[in-house]
């Protein structure tokens, strides 16, 4: 492909997309920070001298190897260590051509083509999330969102738009001190928590409404909790769905609180950032049922789909809205007098220079078809129910804790304590002895796992007591994958007993 | 380099970063989107049905040249359209490795190469600001700032930073409806007022202190300002500083600012998204003196120096203030008891998952150098000379408008009203006629430029009239291209005035 040095980096890039870690490749080469140091101080050195010199191409490249061999290897099949994992192919190298015409999404002149890939896209996430009409246009001038950095960041933009039709002053003329408040489960993600301070509406205002066992949002408890914040004076200002919860992936009644939403006449802004790509299966997306009486939808495509970092889509049922709300009409930018401007999506949204993270999506989607993305969310959910059943059958060595979609929470049971109720209820009775000892087993046995390579899963607490979550939505999660990381937890666990007994 | 469908799609991708558009190559092939639409029609259309089917490979790699022939060509030498432009080739490779390794840079445990990295680039870019110690650690647990996705998210974070240390409980119990200022260049970037918005400040809240000719903010101004502000009973919160003005990249004055931040103790952020590069050249530097002394800075390493979409960094004198502000301290995320948690950035800003913007400049910068990096600095500058004196001895055909280090604002005017004065004070004193004819030149050149595909210049109003921008940036452009951009002014402003009159 070439001497040059960005030749040489481009092709050990791409022979990992083609032929990634997998099998009894590691999962991840552990290095503590020092033995990191060193390593890279037989290429080039990590850290930079007070006047830093040019390297050699050779150098470079070898560092280039180290830095492939030391990172976690996320399309591996035994990282299921969080919401996202296995890249899709196509979406590499459509990231990789975004990065290579490297322009900015803001203007249809700077960004003609890409313009329109967004209004596709966008048009077509908001027909399937019923957004829009199934025979509205699939390419209109102003679609029914955008793509910004990131889950969170949709979010603050969902909350300001909610702020900005309650009170449409407050854009210029600042919050006034008036309380507004802020609806989402006690298991939604701290996006609210974090957008609230941001927004000077204060982390106070953010009202963490009861969820049921599975991790859902109970609607009588939000009717209590709005009716209570009112009667306290305070104006309830969104409701935050969340469909696909962090932990066990439960998904928000969408209907019922809707129904609050409407009663209150209060915005209701879905955060669908792990769970949203539901839709794209027929048999699965009865669980964002009502996503379409929502006001806003954020839809992460590189959590499920395997779209790189990142790929957020937030669709706005009113899309006017993202005008009012962010356009400031920068002379320098924005002007009328350019050919196409009524397409320029930068005055719609808070960022001005964007990265296109729509071509990747266009090219993966164009290439599996909504068949084929149907089939990553069914695969990844069949995945799961295998690792629910490895569970339920091991005869009290698994406890099942909670989850559901494609998230499976359980803890591992040395012999002499099984069985043991692991169930959210169950863990307040356990005793102070149990619960210390179950609690210390998930770190140590990731940490062997992290030390052997062999696989990296996530562990959280449930009710205070470290738990593990098994989570699937990669393709290349085979049945064998599944059994080899209970086999592992097994194995590891009993020799931890086995040192500590 | 394989028939899969990724290979062959990021073959083209890196024929393109090594060969890419020059010289008589269109620096844009200009297409409405209607005829996009015909063009991707006779591949892969833009737009999904409302059952996407699969299309076959052949299709979509015709679809991806499509892509790659109607994008604008921003590595283009004659692409000074905006304010980034060439990209750098190791940069874009390096983009490409970080998709393929796809991870984010939240957590150690998830990104420990990149982790590091990132250390070992804020400390480098913490000690040419002077934030930290020449001789303080290359590689620190807690690096002076953080990477986020573009200058306006940093703007805000820094808002949002000053806030904590006036106003502490507003995290948390919001906003009391005191009148919080915000003080910027009327030169300064949207980006005050688009954050100022989503904190709750209102856009009210922004002071836009006057600048003088060239476009750097009056001190004195700025101290009447503030002290106005607090005459009317408001609480001066932060001072913005401009280091390279979009349209002009004026410099403001950092210790004439930093004396009044001191003097009211005030935050001062320096937005240097565009001119905070000048501190690689060591004859550029002295435009940012003073920038030790700001409180936050931050610095768009994807504007000049040609690092991909996007690559922004924040700096914050007081790191420790980052986690005060963002820490929540999710426990499914951030568990202490994890490997190397005390290394974990993503409790110490607003985004959780976040594509590592670091590999490609750490890549680069090692690549380059410090020599390197100056390099690119000091070449725009001379280009953007060359430009300047083109206008000063073209015997009244371009008329100086302002610009200094790389820009150049300038009109072209008409024989029958040569020689127009057209500095900043003398615009408002042209008769409403030589007005219109002047302002509707730069346009019409431009649409000439994209329809030629021979150029691609920015224009932008200054006092009222459409002036030309010549920015310069790439390393690309060389001095027949600054010749060619002013020749094909002068002959499409000839061919316009020859129809017109």
């Amino acid at each position: 492909m070439g001497d040059e040095l960005e030749a040489r980096i481009a092709e050990r890039a791409l022979a990992y997309v083609v032929d990634p870690p997998r099998g009894d490749d590691p999962v991840i080469e552990l290095a503590s920070p020092a033995e990191l140091r060193k390593v890279f101080d037989a290429s080039v050195p990590l850290e930079f001298d007070s006047v830093a010199t040019a390297h050699h191409d050779d150098a470079i490249v070898e560092a280039v190897d180290s830095v492939i061999r030391y990172s976690v290897h996320t399309s591996h099949p035994r990282f299921v260590n969080q919401n996202f994992a296995g890249p899709d192919p196509v979406s590499v190298a459509g990231d990789f051509l975004g990065a290579a015409l490297n322009t900015t999404g803001a203007t249809f002149e700077a960004a003609p083509v890409f313009t329109l890939m967004e209004s596709a896209v966008l048009a077509k996430l908001g027909r399937i999330a019923g957004y829009v009409a199934a025979d509205s246009d699939p390419l209109p001038t102003v679609p029914p969102g955008l793509f910004c950095p990131g889950g969170s960041t949709a979010t603050l933009y969902a909350l300001q738009l909610a702020r900005q039709r309650l009170r449409p002053d407050v854009n210029t003329t600042g919050a006034t001190g008036e309380k507004l408040t802020v609806f989402v489960s006690d298991s939604g993600h701290y996006a609210a928590s974090k957008s609230a301070a941001l927004l000077g509406l204060g982390t106070d205002a953010v009202i963490k409404v009861e969820s049921d066992d599975a991790g859902a949002m109970i609607p009588d408890a939000l009717g209590d909790a709005l009716t209570a914040s009112k009667a306290a004076g305070q104006v309830p200002l969104a409701i935050i769905a969340t469909s696909g919860t962090t932990v066990t992936s439960a998904f928000d009644d969408l209907h019922a609180l809707a129904d609050h939403a409407e009663a209150h006449g209060v915005w209701l802004h879905v955060d669908g950032c792990y769970g949203g790509s539901a839709l794209f299966s027929p048999t699965e997306r009865h669980r964002l049922d009502g996503v379409e009486r929502s006001d806003s939808f954020v839809w992460n495509l590189h959590k499920m789909m395997g779209m790189t970092q990142q790929c957020t889509a937030l669709l706005v049922k009113e899309p006017s809205r993202l005008a009012e709300c962010f356009a400031l009409r920068a002379d320098y930018l924005f002007q009328p007098d350019k050919l196409h401007a009524e397409y320029d999506s930068g005055d719609r949204t808070f960022q001005c220079a964007r990265r296109v993270d729509v071509l990747k999506l266009w090219l993966a989607w164009k290439h599996h078809g909504d068949t084929g993305f149907a089939a990553r969310i069914d695969h990844a959910v069949a995945m799961a129910q295998r690792g629910a059943a490895r569970v339920a059958s091991s005869d009290g060595e698994f406890a099942h804790v909670t989850g559901t979609f494609t998230n499976v929470v359980f803890g591992w049971i040395p012999p002499e304590l099984r069985p043991t109720n692991l169930t959210p209820l169950s863990i307040p009775t356990l005793s102070a002895e149990t619960h210390a000892t179950l609690h210390a087993i998930p770190p140590r046995i990731k940490r062997r796992m992290q030390q052997e390579g062999s696989a990296m899963m996530g562990f959280q607490p449930i009710a205070g007591l470290n738990t593990f979550r098994l989570l699937v939505m990669s393709p290349t999660v085979g049945p064998d994958d599944i059994d080899s990381l209970f086999d592992q937890i097994s194995e590891y666990g009993m020799s931890i007993s086995a040192i500590t007994s």
